[in-house]
């Protein structure tokens, strides 16, 4: 019997399907392994990732909405998906994750509304006093009303008064201000609040209204925001999201080449960033107005009091922000469009805020050397400050060298390790995340988890905690070799790996494990930072020694141990009192710079007179890399 | 046999219908009275007005358009109309004239597409010769490519280059403009064209495209604009249109009422506005690279090479334009919102230009004195004057006084008359109007009608000859009573008349006549601009015989008979070598300050130096007009 063309075709149309697939869960920074047909809740629940789901996974609540790409390899929409989920939400990739069978590799976004953890957020900065100047100037002005013998126009009337006080304004170049005047002027009796920037007009209301400023750090993971009166300085919110351009990319390249694919891509990247924006403005208003009432003034807040925003984040953020091309970023010579400092109008991105409201993006140094440093450096460099180091640790590390009153920067590409992603059980800090670590005896590990939940993974510091203990009790050496003979080692199918937790005492009920490749992928890591900053040294004809202030900064410098830091030779070996772990710096400066009219002046004086060293053309670099990859 | 209670009803829905109905075309301007039931074609036909119908009335082209108001008493809609007419134009009062009858009173607007007659235009104007030198400067800039050991942001690049000229610029607050550099510079090999005006980028192009600026009169009738090549100052392209706002209202206080009415008000007259001035430009464009080929470059022209916009207007539709609130405007004290000289983007008023183009709006004078009036000034005072008078004349009209150098204006309302307006035959200068009167023996007038067509109506400067014929012939005395004994005399229902053209001899087949009534409204318009220029000079201690120069422009100002206009009292008795008729002196004032940086300061200075004199306080006015009603 020959073989038929119809069996044939039957066997091309049944391709084997595939058995198991990982699926990677974002924000959270998590991938697992699953069987497919698994659904996506499922496969959430094993990992010890929280989904929402009000119904106790019973598909009757609808609440466990994650997000899908169009070519995503899961199960066709279910009957109650089509009830529970609108037309429009499904388009844009919604589904439930109760509902959903995974069928191939695939990447889950989970929309915050649905994630019951929330990632841990670095609000708080060390913060030098510093008097309140904000650049926005109020003045509540009474002007005589018009007569048959004063006809002069409304606006000639204001700035009239501001000229007899010696402040010579430019004619507005936005209508709306002009066009709230008139009415304005007459609902109040002639009495009414203007808001001054510079030599332009930025605002007007009733004289009732006090003027309130934002700052937000927008990081490549995270964005922080704090809502501010401006002229007390008191912070009368805060609030903090994860970045929703994860869902494009989880680091700042995949994010690049994103935008470059097509014509949309920039404007889908500024779009979800804005969109998300406002709906943190919007909560912060409530936050002053509710939930932090002790906060507030009597007085409610409004949108339409936020009169000016200044906000900082990387170079390739900075230009996702303002819808600028980014594709000369994406490729060497690694350009900006632009570095200076800008002013405009907010309504310019969209941002919903004041009419007249403008916003302040503090320069960039370089195309990976953003505002978010320059805002960090603002926030921590001291007049008593001499050799020291500003360390900014992250996908890129930024490293600020400050000597003799000069300031030298690099960049360098540390890779995401320390937010746990390429870490087989690397997760990042959020609740159940292994933080801290220590090894009790030669053969047992005690750790603490965020939340005391139970452990499901292992964040930067934890990965860093058990490599340095690892190194100190000899179970691993120099070059990154694991010692197969302790008690903590074992082999499994790729090579050999520690664990950590074992299964029964975990939240998924999985091992969690530190293996070889984990390793090399922190000695990565850290070597490049310790290689940026010998280089940055050497460049000075400076030891470590002669370094007497290292300032570290960003949530991961919050947490991580600074002793083990210097054990596995991330940071050189000087005696601790001389580091300072400073929070969220670059949310610190953002709110100085909206502050005061000098920090504001500053920031440019730094990111104009700070040197940058490019260490990608280094001659040198291979060889300080290579050095600070080994173990000491 | 009792009244019952259905016949009552029967009574109640059906009242005695309209036998006669007033139908206004606007814009032409005129009224006629037609039995209801007559369809609006045929109203137009029988008053004359060229309505588009190139089926000839066959009901099958659907190209006779009209638009009505929502609440206009017609037939209802036709199949046909269904069928030839979109939805949303229905939505927005389109209806067909051939197939709507009339049922009331209604205004039936007809679009410029419809019309087949255009208002005749004034384009040209007297024009001094100045230099060129507008206030946008273009350069052609070569900038050094980016390297790794040059990695600045491509804006530095770019500002660094004009620093090192000695030009400073202000970093752009307008995003668009940055959004473009990058890939521009790499498109054209780092060589690109950059418009700056004073110290701000304007715009970014290839460095094969030439700035193009454009000038616009928005009268309150009529719309003028020219197309200008900003490096040699010729102009390209010149169209006019109606004032689409004349749909909301004859005159301006008709407009400011109905922008009070309500919110939507004041933004459809601004709408409208800028819809039409898109439509314009797209036309102005269109006329540059094809219907006036000879006079563009070799290049193809395109509205992303309109880099700046001189706009003038009175200061009523300088706040239409801008969406500014009216409501202060149109009551005592008449305060402008503002009245600076202005500029800001394009984009705030959605007007289709270049990206980063800018507006500018000479400064107004008062709330009845605007920026037309400034622009007249600017194209009309020479330095030879002196003891000068510059008239306006329009609903409002708006005179200076120059004497030793020092100016004074006023604003006196002439009304409508002049244009047609309540004037019984009256209409604009429009295709079939008498606007030359002679007459020739006792009994019969000489006419000349606009193009030569058989007489349809009487324009403004034909009302003024018939007038000034009557007065000469002793027909007419000095307190405007009609000499009932002459043969063109005749008595109507209302009173007494003049038979200008018997209906044989007209194109509607109706008798053309002025009434005692029509005498009335012109002897109120010239006694109000007679008694503005009466009141100027004793404020200023002169007597007529003082003035040595009389400038008088606009559309009516242009055609009417300074001769005449000294016969029935409206001018001064000057010898007539004192006169000027400058034409659309507004229109060349608007493009001075378009092409020249001088010209534009001097409107600054003219119009901050200027004094307003208000006539509507003056203890002297009525006394000036009661003697300036008289024909003598």
């Amino acid at each position: 019997m020959g073989w038929s063309l119809s069996n044939d075709v039957k066997i091309m149309s049944c391709p084997s399907e595939k058995e198991i697939a990982v699926v990677d869960f974002q924000p959270v920074g998590r991938k697992i392994t699953i069987p497919t047909g698994t659904t996506i809740l499922k496969a959430a629940q094993n990992a010890g990732i929280g989904i929402s789901a009000i119904c106790g996974g019973e598909s009757s609540c609808g609440s466990c909405r994650v997000i899908l790409s169009e070519k995503a390899s899961v199960s066709p929409l279910t009957s109650l998906e089509i009830e529970k989920i609108k037309m429009d939400d499904r388009n844009s990739g919604i589904r439930l994750a109760c509902q959903t069978k995974i069928l191939d590799d695939i990447k889950v976004v989970i929309p915050p509304n649905s994630l019951t953890t929330d990632q841990r957020m670095q609000f708080e900065g060390d913060e030098a006093s510093f008097a309140i100047n904000p650049t926005i100037k109020t003045h509540t002005v009474q002007l005589e009303s018009a007569t048959s013998f004063d006809q002069g126009s409304d606006w000639l009337r204001l700035s009239s008064y501001f000229k007899q006080k010696g402040i010579i304004l430019r004619n507005p170049t936005n209508l709306a201000i002009i066009r709230r005047l008139s009415p304005l002027l007459r609902e109040n009796s002639w009495k009414i609040s203007v808001v001054i920037k510079e030599d332009r007009f930025i605002h007007i209301s009733n004289p009732q209204l006090f003027p309130l400023g934002l700052a937000v750090d927008i990081g490549t993971t995270k964005i922080a925001a704090y809502l501010v009166d401006l002229n007390t300085g008191k912070i009368l919110a805060r609030n903090g999201i994860m970045n929703p351009q994860i869902a494009f990319g989880e680091d700042i390249m995949a994010r690049i080449s994103y935008a470059m694919k097509d014509d949309q891509g920039a404007e889908q990247l500024q779009t979800c960033l804005i969109n998300s924006l406002n709906v943190l403005v919007k909560d912060l208003i409530n936050d002053a107005n509710g939930n932090q009432k002790n906060l507030c003034r009597e007085e409610i807040c409004s949108q339409d009091q936020i009169v000016e925003a200044v906000i900082v984040g990387n170079t390739a953020i900075h230009h996702f922000f303002l819808g600028l091309p980014v594709s000369q970023l994406g490729v060497a010579p690694y350009v900006p469009s632009v570095s200076s400092s800008l002013d405009f109008e907010a309504k310019e991105v969209n941002l919903e805020l004041a009419i007249g409201a403008e916003i302040h993006l503090l320069p960039n140094i370089a195309g990976f050397i953003g505002a978010d440093h320059v805002a960090m450096l603002l926030a921590s460099i001291q007049e008593k400050h001499d050799k020291a180091l500003y360390i900014d640790i992250g996908t890129n590390t930024e490293i600020t060298l400050l000597v003799n009153g000069r300031m030298i920067a690099c960049s360098t590409a540390s890779g995401p390790a320390f937010e746990g992603a390429h870490i087989s059980n690397g997760m990042r800090a959020i609740e159940g995340a292994i933080e801290k670590v220590k090894l009790i005896t030669e053969n047992r590990f005690e750790i603490l988890t965020i939340k005391q939940a139970k452990p499901i993974g292992i964040c930067g510091s934890g990965v860093l905690d058990i490599i340095a203990e690892l190194l100190k009790a000899g179970i691993l050496d120099s070059r990154g070799a694991l010692d197969r003979n302790s008690p903590l080692v074992r082999q499994n199918d790729k090579g050999l790996e520690v664990l950590i937790v074992p299964d029964e005492k975990t939240g998924h009920g999985a091992d969690i494990v530190l293996t070889r490749k984990d390793i090399s992928e922190i000695q990565l890591a850290k070597g490049a930072i310790r290689a940026g900053i010998e280089l940055l040294l050497a460049e000075n004809h400076l030891k470590s020694d002669d370094v007497n202030h290292v300032v570290i900064a960003g949530a991961f410098g919050t947490y991580l141990d600074v002793a083990n830091a210097i054990t596995i030779g991330m940071l050189p070996d000087l005696s601790l009192d001389k580091f300072s772990q400073v929070g969220n710096a670059a949310g610190v400066g953002a709110k100085m710079a909206l502050l005061s009219q000098n920090k504001r002046e500053l920031s440019k004086k730094i990111a104009g007179d700070i040197q940058y060293l490019e260490l990608a053309n280094h001659r040198d670099f291979t060889l300080f890399f290579t050095k600070a990859i080994m173990f000491q």
